[in-house]
């Protein structure tokens, strides 16, 4: 792409006219960017995606191959999704076609073998809009920061249940009230369980895996736990322990090991602290260097507009000459194993029918399985018939919470499941 | 140094070997990056700075010339100071050598001048340790968010005022023991003018602006204040409306204008902002663009280890053959005029003798100038010989405030001047 340098403008096209498609288009369309030229928009039934505030020598078009010969200097993955998006980046990058995606699933996935590809043509494969949209944190990683040695990432790196999470705890609703909103407004899709499971942080976290930390691990090897559990009364009890609750992804490297510790999961955490400051749609990224200490990245994880500036950037970068990113040594390894275990306090809310020695039943399975409970809460205020309270454990591992949990679940005083979160603080979430 | 790609590592001198250049070197004589190698440590006096903790090979000279005639790569400046540092740099350029500096001063006053140098002679001038230290911002508003349109930069960019502000709120500390504290700790200088009285954020404010805004103003019109007038019940009463008090740093583009408006003061900000919740020698840059809304950067924005991180991530950069910076479009215009009237709150605080009808005639000014009183505020407890009381403004202009305080000043019922701080909400600060 060198010949583009300060010459030619880079030739744009946009694969998928959705949302932030038309975002990216407005910003190119805007002439703040002279560097960069919109020639090309693909998109399925592209008629009724037609604008007219774009240049009118823009080329619409059904046909993705249109763009591989329309002598396109930059492709604009935004259709989502594993195929066919894999396999369009796949051929722009044979057609030496330099490619800007958002897709996460794809770059969690594949990315290494996309990388090894866009290596060996010499071309460049972006994705910056992958991982908390208009945050830089993909570069910050890569270049700002790159000449530490990362030990730790934390983030907040889905919007959507960072929105319904703060609605809940702000305005009081259930959860169900809370994504009905979320959906309303078109912070949530009509299914929106990619978010709420955990998967798009899960996939995020896997690529933040690779960039900050050299490492890599399969995407489902991640453990993932839905937020869907959480009920109003919880954001009740976490404000007594002067928490809040989030959806965390956390990552460490485990010292000397080829295992990364990594999971998805809702936990309390302290709401003084970075991460629990972070509200409504906004993501954070917090990483840990050996050197640097620990840097934050916030601002507008999704939306068109903050994902778009992502994209351009990007697209300025391929057209200022950025240098290839060379073969990332971790592409050409196996995968790491992922230890999904680690040590924190916990959290744990029974909604149960009251009556006599629940709490010494509860109390005899923990002893047996040596955690020692720190309190046990109880609001008043509740019918007998479906009453929570909680029990607050001191710091231990995950997998024997897990353990004592199967047993207790088993019991026959619950009205509903009982809830387990990590609290974590900022010393905790390690092994 | 594209022949340096992947083949040749790049040859570093390093000139000032104080704590930051030590930091730099640990990180070079690491392994961790193998692409780069120390050659060089340049020092006045340079036997009583010898380590035994860098490879044997390393030169260690008295002269920057002999950096020049080394065959290095890359040189580090990081003597401080206008004069020699912008010799030595302009020295390095026309020898054809790359310079990675942590100069805010020279940057601020002659880094347009430096980059054409630069540009000219096809090498690299980077500088991301100038400004916040650890945090990545300077690379961050050039690439990764480079596509977006910025309108505004808020920032805490001084180490030093933001740990003694934060030991005076949490400790009730006076400001001289807060001072005392950061010197014995090592983050305040025994001289720490630059710092207290704004003229460092002043320099990497001026940066920012040169980075971010794409303007050019002249260092010495940014208006600075300091934070020297600040008492420990100054603390107190910003408790009492929501708020801390920070050393801001404020610029932001005056729509259909050449002028910036821009200045670094203390201020009340409300606790629960972005900039209140910053503590000890923490930083943060948070910059509003006109696509990606508000994105903050944050870390640790002065000590050797973070800085160094800046400095290497920066050699990185050249040895992996970045993108020379083109000339700045704003390298070649004229300055902008700074424009430093700005509206909010404000909060006043005097210190008095009291006797009936204080605050009528403190009223009485106030309103010939058209300023509204919102709330006058008074702790119980102190003595009548020298009493605090706090009047806050509503939102007005702040050279109507100015000159009311002018008229105020010259009543004779002050023990010690009275102090005025804005009160900077997400909203304010603006025009």
């Amino acid at each position: 792409m060198s010949d583009l340098k300060g010459k030619r403008r880079c030739r744009v096209g946009i694969a998928g006219f959705g949302t932030v498609g038309q975002a990216v288009a407005r910003i190119l369309s805007s002439g703040i960017h002279p560097e960069l030229q919109l020639t090309h928009v693909c998109n399925r039934n592209v008629a009724r995606k037609r604008v007219d505030w774009v240049s009118p020598d823009v080329i619409w078009t059904d046909s993705f191959e249109d763009l591989l010969d329309g002598e396109v200097d930059a492709v604009v993955e935004l259709i989502g999704g594993i195929s066919p998006a894999t396999e369009w980046i796949e051929s722009a990058l044979k057609a030496g076609t330099a490619v800007v995606t958002a897709n996460k699933q794809v770059i969690a996935r594949v990315g290494g073998t996309l990388a090894n590809l866009a290596a060996t043509q010499g071309r460049h494969l972006l994705f910056e809009a992958a991982v908390a949209g208009g945050i830089p944190v993909v570069r910050a990683l890569r270049e700002g920061i790159s000449s530490d040695r990362l030990v730790r990432i934390q983030g907040i790196l889905n919007g959507t249940c960072n929105y319904i999470l703060t609605q809940m705890e702000q305005e009081h609703v259930s959860f169900s009230e809370a994504l009905s909103d979320a959906q309303r407004l078109g912070f949530a899709e009509a299914d929106p369980t990619e978010d709420v499971d955990g998967l798009d942080a899960q996939a995020k976290l896997a690529i933040l895996i690779s960039v900050g930390l050299g490492r890599r691990v399969e995407v489902e090897d991640i453990p993932v736990s839905a937020i869907t559990p959480i009920e109003t009364v919880d954001f009740a009890y976490a404000r007594r322990l002067g928490c809040v609750i989030r959806q965390i992804a956390h990552a460490e490297l485990v010292v000397d090991s080829e295992r990364t510790r990594a999971f998805v999961q809702p936990a309390l955490v302290p709401e003084a602290s970075s991460l629990g400051r972070v509200g409504g749609t906004k993501n954070i990224v917090v990483v840990d260097g050996e050197f640097g200490g620990e840097t934050a990245f916030s601002g507008y994880g999704a939306g068109g507009e903050p994902t778009a500036v992502a994209v351009v950037s990007d697209l300025l970068a391929i057209s200022r000459g950025a240098p290839l990113a060379q073969i990332p040594p971790e592409a050409g390894r196996g995968t790491d194993l992922v230890l999904p275990e680690f040590e924190a306090p916990h959290y744990l809310r029974f909604m149960i029918r009251d009556r006599p020695g629940i709490i010494a039943t509860a109390a005899e399975v923990f002893s047996r399985h040596g955690i020692n409970i720190d309190a046990v809460l109880q609001e008043p205020g509740w019918s007998k018939t479906e009453l929570p309270f909680v029990v607050t454990l001191e710091r231990c591992g995950s997998s024997v919470v897990s353990a004592a949990m199967d047993e207790i679940r088993q019991l026959d005083f619950h009205v509903r499941p009982p809830l387990w979160l990590p609290i974590l603080s900022a010393e905790e979430g390690r092994g």
